[in-house]
Order: structure tokens, then sequence, then C-alpha cells
């Protein structure tokens, strides 16, 4: 198999994991759980469970443990996505080609869907508790999961996006680095640092991990800067300059192309680099390259 | 000391244990720390947690593994209120006097508030895994938070809430019931059994305690619809009526007054009779009664 089948198969792998976990669409409040649903199988790159799996599997996991947090970290990506879309955050209508889930469900229904996915991934997780009664490894894993979701992660990197917009001032590097990394980085951290700390990974390894996490977020955003300058629009499907236009502070915009282009390359090569020293397969890096150097 | 002097004193000591908990208002997300914080601090009966504390103490638990998720509950509480309040929601701008989140800090920080207490409450209440590693009690505690909080507890009540303000036929008493049940007695119960659990009361008294908690909460609500039909306005601090006068379905007006105050009084008496049972002590007791004979 080529890296797109074996991509296309590790997908619908995680699909039928997701499904498995997802609620039952019945009664009472039987249409805050199709909102649920309705979101977290809009489609996506089901990248943060791929890459819990895969490091998992690299440090030699082998049993179901893994997918209740597999499952638990897409829920918790979609609930952001849900609040992102809201009228009073981002206000948007479409995406990847489906109506929003306030377009559908109402606005109430989308605030409550949000906290109910964000709610089910912390449920979902605790099911691994009943796996393994007593085991300290899911308790780290809960523990990974909390932090890097929340206002010292996730939520944070959201926060200080927002403030920026609002406010007049343009950002500073160091601003526009905390949201990447908070933003984008922490749960791709999560997702890693939890494979390696369920498969009994040692602390030197589960901090590579947690680096390689930052590396490749970070570098997924300054490549995201980049392409708004010099990417091909058809590929893109967005028109290129956008961010310029929008006076956006981008990671190009800070600090220039080139700088740009060296950094991104920087941290593209040293999470590949850490992840090969840990014992990556061919899949694994192939994954992260096409991540960290995508076109579109 | 007498009851309200002993009350007094508890509200006290939970807010000191709630101030431990919350965090330090700094860094890029700082605004959305303070958010949360303001919103934790606006006031409040302290109730969840203090029932949760009682329910410890009665089955003889004496650590501090209490705390993280005496914080945890109230912070979940708090982040449904702020997240209720928005205006696609109940469009409320007072809360005890107090302006509510999202007129002071803006609607999106004020989602993201909501969402940063909930993440927040998990991740203090994975505090206690730290306090106590590999604990099975504490693995059952974190369960039953998630759940009695999410879409079969607390946002399943809510939804179940709003779609019947959002439709035109009226209300079943099966489908009131419900809203009560998961809106008001979910968290109700998870304080009572996580108090028992986390001092390791034995599965027959846990579900007494379960009981309880649906006794009071169910109590609770229909004191609440009784009272807008028989209360003293001066007292309620609001009008009369104000229920049948806005259409809205209620214990009273689905099984009428005399039926009302029946089950209200049955749920009551069986509460108190179920805690004196497990052996509540003479605050906790009061502290029940005046919960589910409230004039206000």
């Amino acid at each position: 198999m080529n890296f797109n089948e074996e991509l296309a198969k590790r997908v619908e792998e995680i699909e039928t994991i997701l499904k498995n976990y997802l609620p039952k669409e019945e009664g009472n409040q039987k249409k805050v759980l199709q909102a649920m649903n309705y979101s977290v199988l809009a489609g996506g790159k089901r990248l943060r469970p791929m890459l819990m799996q895969e490091a998992y599997r690299m440090f030699g996991g082998k049993e179901e443990v893994i997918k209740p947090f597999m499952a638990a970290l897409e829920m918790i990506h979609t609930y952001s996505l849900i609040h992102d879309d809201l009228p009073a955050m981002d206000n948007d209508e479409y995406r990847r080609g489906r109506k929003t889930t306030h377009i559908v469900y109402g606005e109430a229904i989308a605030i409550l869907a949000g906290d109910g996915l964000l709610n089910y991934a912390f449920e979902t997780a605790a099911g691994a508790f009943a796996m393994k009664p007593g085991e300290q490894r899911v308790e780290q894993a809960f523990s990974i999961l909390a932090k890097k979701a929340g206002v010292f992660g996730m939520i944070g990197g959201q926060t200080a996006d927002i403030i920026a917009e609002e406010r007049k001032e343009p950002l500073t590097l160091e601003e526009l680095l905390y949201i990447h990394e908070n933003k984008t980085a922490a749960l791709i951290q999560s997702a890693l640092t939890i494979g390696a700390v369920l498969a009994g990974a040692g602390e030197g390894h589960i901090l590579n991990m947690e680096k390689a996490g930052y590396d490749i977020g970070v570098a997924f955003q300054i490549q995201d800067d980049i392409l708004d300058v010099t990417g091909d629009m058809e590929k893109l499907g967005k028109p290129i300059g956008s961010d310029e236009k929008n006076n956006k502070a981008t990671y190009v915009t800070l600090a220039g192309l080139k700088q740009a282009q060296k950094e991104q390359k920087r941290l593209s090569e040293e999470a590949v680099r850490l992840l090969e020293k840990e014992g990556a397969g061919s899949f694994f890096l192939e994954l992260v390259r096409s991540l960290v150097t995508r076109e579109s």
C-alpha cells in the first residue's frame, strides 16, 4: 500500500472507532445528541487521533485503552470548531462544505452541543478507568488531556486570538507564537504524549513527543502563513494574500518570508528527527512530513 | 451556633477552598481567566459543594481529596450559568444583582470562559489523582461528575428546556420531570454520591444518596412552581403568577396545586428520611429542610 492508501485506511478505522463512542440519538435531549454527532461526523482529517494511535503503537502499545482517548480528543477538537464558528466568534456559515452546527440547529443548541461534546469527551475518556481500574497511566493521560485542552492550552490560544482581533495594536511575534503553540500545537502535543504515556514510555521519551508536538503544530501554522503569500490559489482553494489584505499579523508579516521559511524548515526537520530517534516507522514519518510541508 | 451562623461559616470555608483552586489571572489569556474568576466569585449559596462535603463527612471522610471535587462541581454549576445567560439562550443581563459575564467581558470571552470553567473543572478534579494515585474511588468520583454534568445529566435537561421553549405544544408532566431531574437534580445527585464514594460508602448507601439527590432537586423545583402561585411577592423578589402569564408549563399548571403540594411533601419527606437513615447530623438535615421548604 502506498501512503495515500494507508492514510485512507487509517481514517476509515478511526471513523469506525469514533462512531462506536458517539451517543445514541434518543430521549428528550435528542436534538443536542444529533447536533453533536452531526458535527463529529462532518468529516475532517482525523489527524489528532491518528497521531495518538501512531505514538501509542510506536512505543509498543497494543491494547484497546487508547481508543476512548482517540475518540475524546476528536470530540474536543470538534467542540472547539462548533464554538469557534458561532456568530459571536468567527461567525462562519460553512465548514468543509457543510453548514455549520448553529446554522443547522440554531445557536442555543450549538452552544449546548459544544458543551455536550467537551463534557462527553471526558465521559468517554473516563471509560478507560473501567477498562483498567487503578491504572496510573490512564490517570496521567486524563490529566494531560484536560490540561492541553484548557485555559493553559487550546482555550488559552483561542482567547489570545480573539483578544488580538478585538484590539488595535498589532501582535508581537511572541504573542503570535503563543497563539500557534496553544491554539494548534497543544492538542497535537496531547495526542503524541497520551499515546506515549498509555504505552508506558519513560519520561524522556514523553518529553520528546511533547517537543515534536510543538514543532509539528507551530510548523503547520507557519506553513499556513507562508502559503498565504507563496501558495497556489487553485490548490489552496482561497485567494493568496488575504492575510495581508485583512491586516492580519502572521509569522511572515512579523518576521519576513525568509525567516518564516527558515524557522518552518528548522521545526519540521526537528520534528522528523525526534520521531525518527524515538523509532517512528515510515507511515508515521510520512504523515508528519505531509503535515508540515503541505501545499494546501 | 445556630443554623444560620453555621451556614455562613460553611459558605466562607467553601469560598476559601474555591479561591485556592481558581487560576491566577496572568499571561496572554488573562482576560478569560478574569472572566472565569469573576463568574465563580459572583456569589451564590455554594449549595452543591456544601452538600458534597456534608455527605463526605457523614460517611466518615476526613481527607483533602474532597476539596478538588467540591471546587470542580461549583465550576461546572457556574459555567452552566454563564452559557445559560448568553443572548442566544436566556439573554440575561443581571444575575444576583451583578452584570452577567457576557455583559462585562463580551459574548466571545463569555463563551470561552464557560468552556474554560467546564474544562478547568476536570483539570481541578484530576488534581485528586496526584493526591491519591491509583485510587479507584477517585476514578469513580470522576466518572460520576462527568456523567451527571453531561448530555445524560445537566446538559440533557438544559436541552429539553430549550426545545420546550422553542416549540408550540405544551410540555407533558413526564417531560417536565425530565427537565427538573436533569437540569437541577443531576448536579445535586453528583454532590451527594461523590461525597459518599470518596468516603468509601458501600453501593447501597451510594444509591440512597442518589435517590435523596433526586428528591431534593425535584422537590426544590416543584417548590419553585408552587411559590409562583402561592408565594409572597416581597420574599420572592419577583411577581407572583409570572409562570402562568408567560404560559410556562409548571408542575402546578400540569398537575394542579394540590397534587404539586402533595408530591413536593412526599419528596421532601423521603429525602430527609433517607438522609436520617444514613446518619445525617442536624446541620445536614436542617440544610436539606431549608432547601425543600424555602419560601423564596
